[in-house]
């Protein structure tokens, strides 16, 4: 369970490790134009044959040497790991039910949902990277930060979007932007220029607009960094518990071996 | 008063918050191009009817239960709730004395001016999250830095903008570019700039222009993250100091129930 | 010289600080589109007379009350306002001598330089500002870290543009992207992408140019946010320091008074 | 060896810096598009092989004068001095052999990314500049928070650009957006976003892409910022003991002369 226990584990992981990266690259490769020979389909579909083998083998095993079944199910990573395995399944029966003759456009969008679903097979790196675990357990602990953070997020997006969008449009200024039509389409504004990202597919042209528009940036800047600044003490935190919690344990490890 | 207090209070607090984020999506769908049938407008006014119905009751039946009535009128949260109900009833007489030919262009725009002002419903949120309570309480407490950042921004704006169109457009060699047309609009492009946004609509073409956008985005980033640094202190000290109050509050009044 | 200390000082602070803002606005005005009428254009030139006509006799005054001229003419403060001053009588003189055929293109694009000099008065602001005066007091003490920014941005930028440039344009790749041309080209992609403000005026189109792209974007966030960590401290402390100096340096002016 | 020592090494650190910037600016030069006359390419020319010289020579004393040899050879900063000049040599050799005729494509490119190698001089600038130092120092301490940083982007990125990729090209509706290909050329969009430069090249059109767009970004500006945390505690420390060795070092330098 814990990977940096013995040599047999860390191999283990490693190989873990890489089946993930290869099966990353092969569904990354399988979404490239130039993916459409066949030559190039098979070999791939065997390797996400023997991945997917080592994941559902792997999930057996895990769940085998669990000492408790019950609390085994429920914890977050292990529905993960079921999450990340059974789409590939359901896509194989659906292909073997269908038939060949599955090129409906129905079908055809549900597969491609389903084989994007491995893509969560990342999420089980959590268990041999201590970074990702950190994160974890932050996420766990600052929800309330989290819930500040969407609330700010969501009263300036209400309030600026409305705004921007009466200012841009909603007044009869001889020049209307079409960009603004509606408070949703100004939402997706707001929200880009509040972090700082600025496409620039829709900006403000008239004055007001545009004095608004430097009001909701540095107002943005200002309300993400305040709840932020909790989430990163918090990390901090978590990050030298888990280190110093892995390092007793493997510290307790080494005394159980020389025992 | 305080939502966390009693089972009744936590389920008006629900109803009010539901309310809020039942008459925001009404309205985000209102400026929606679909929004046009009879069929659609008739129960979305039914209900904002009964939201702003409600929040009058809320309104009066605080008013009376306010031991300080003249107190009560100046709290800010309070002046607040009156100036997002009262342009309702406003643009509900505006229909009634304009009839049905009220599709003049002026009076379409004010109807929609007031329409709008329903977005500060929102800030009734604020009594309803600590998050926002934190967040007014730091914007009273630092207005010192509000102004500092502002004398900051509008200091580098005036000689960024002017050197800027200047440069891009003043000195006459060759190319000029007309998007630095006067200063205010090297204005838009100058706030943009410092708060690294950078929407792309406008970007200087000329070398020494060029120069002078790298250094007003270093000096942006430099400028805009010194008095930022006060407010975050502030808000992680009211945060604290609101969360303990709020927790003596609640212990307080669950002695009192005990007793 | 100490805003705070006199009633007549306050007074003659907010008549200067009125002054600069209003010579500010004339500035912004006079390079608008429908600045070209003669009925605009004279009263702006009598109020820019005014403005400079105070300014002279501040200076004056301030040159005369001081009791170690020599020093007096030392401080940047002082040299700031003389620059900003004789530009004006300058261009008078300017227009004085070349007569009223002074519509030449040289002339004209100096006189403009000239006009822009004015910018130069908002500094004069800094007298009346603590947030302006510790922003000078930081600067002068993190000459060491400003170095040091300039340093990471200049080799960052030496060697990014320079990869980018290969990459994007050197090796031909059947695709060459004229924006990269050059490695001058390429510093003005590398400091706007550091920066994270990302115009999209230039962006990379190649597979290894976009790597390079990532690998900059990350490495200027992590390059650029070093430095100003320590001047963010020092910011702090100089904050500190002049408003406690200010509060001494009033209170012991109040003594004074009562005495 | 060290810089502040005496006076003949900083006369010779300041030749060296000056060498360096020197041969940066013929590098940029000899990328402009006017640089293509004879006249210009020939003493820039000259100006390469002094540097380059100067540079060998540098290398060369410095082999002689340390103490121990093998440690020399093994030093990161030593090896970079090499690799920055063996490939002039190996481009002046390939031109005496291939001759004139050199024009040939693939000789070319060989020899541009040669001359590009160049750039890596700046590197050399770490001896004389205490902040390179720092930040070098930082890099090899830092390593964990590193590869911490570059998990999260990975794992950040293959999630968002593999849903982004599915929502807004994978599922037929209606509209397809072209630029979210294969999950590679979304990757580049989620890069862009998640360190908030958005240059605008690409961005989401859907509603549901545009609602992850906003999830990615925000999530981009709470992940990168939190390993980048540990980098800044670990820089401060790093640059507090690189300030105090190098100051006892010359205290205890200048106590050597005085005896």
């Amino acid at each position: 369970e814990e990977p940096t226990s013995s040599l047999a584990a860390q191999v283990l992981a490693t190989v873990s490790i890489l089946f993930v990266i290869v099966s990353m690259v092969v569904l990354c490769a399988s979404t490239l134009p130039e993916y459409t020979a066949e030559s190039v389909r098979e070999p791939s579909g065997i390797i996400e044959a023997i991945c997917i083998g080592w994941f559902t083998a792997e999930c057996i095993v895990r769940f085998i040497v669990s000492k408790n079944k019950c609390e085994f199910v429920r914890r977050p990573l292990n529905i993960i790991d079921l999450l990340a395995i059974t789409p590939y399944y359901i896509s194989v029966l659906m292909t073997v039910f269908t038939g060949e003759n599955s090129q409906l456009q129905r079908a055809g969008v549900t597969l491609r949902v389903l084989r994007m679903m491995r893509i969560f097979w990342v999420i089980k790196l959590a268990r041999h990277f201590i970074g990702l675990q950190t994160l974890g357990l932050t996420l766990k602990r600052c929800y309330r930060e989290m819930v500040m953070l969407l609330v700010f997020i969501c009263v300036a997006m209400a309030i600026f979007s409305a705004l921007s969008q009466l200012l841009e449009n909603g007044l009869d200024l001889g020049t209307k932007n079409k960009d603004y039509a509606s408070i949703p389409a100004a939402c997706w504004w707001v929200i880009i220029s509040m972090t700082t990202v600025g496409y620039g597919d829709m900006c403000p042209i008239t004055v007001p607009g545009r004095i608004l528009g430097g009001i909701c940036v540095v107002s943005g800047i200002v309300l993400l960094a305040l709840p932020i600044t909790f989430i990163y003490h918090s990390f901090v935190q978590c990050y030298h518990e888990l280190k110093f919690r892995s390092a007793r344990y493997s510290r307790s490890l080494s005394a159980e071996f020389l025992n």
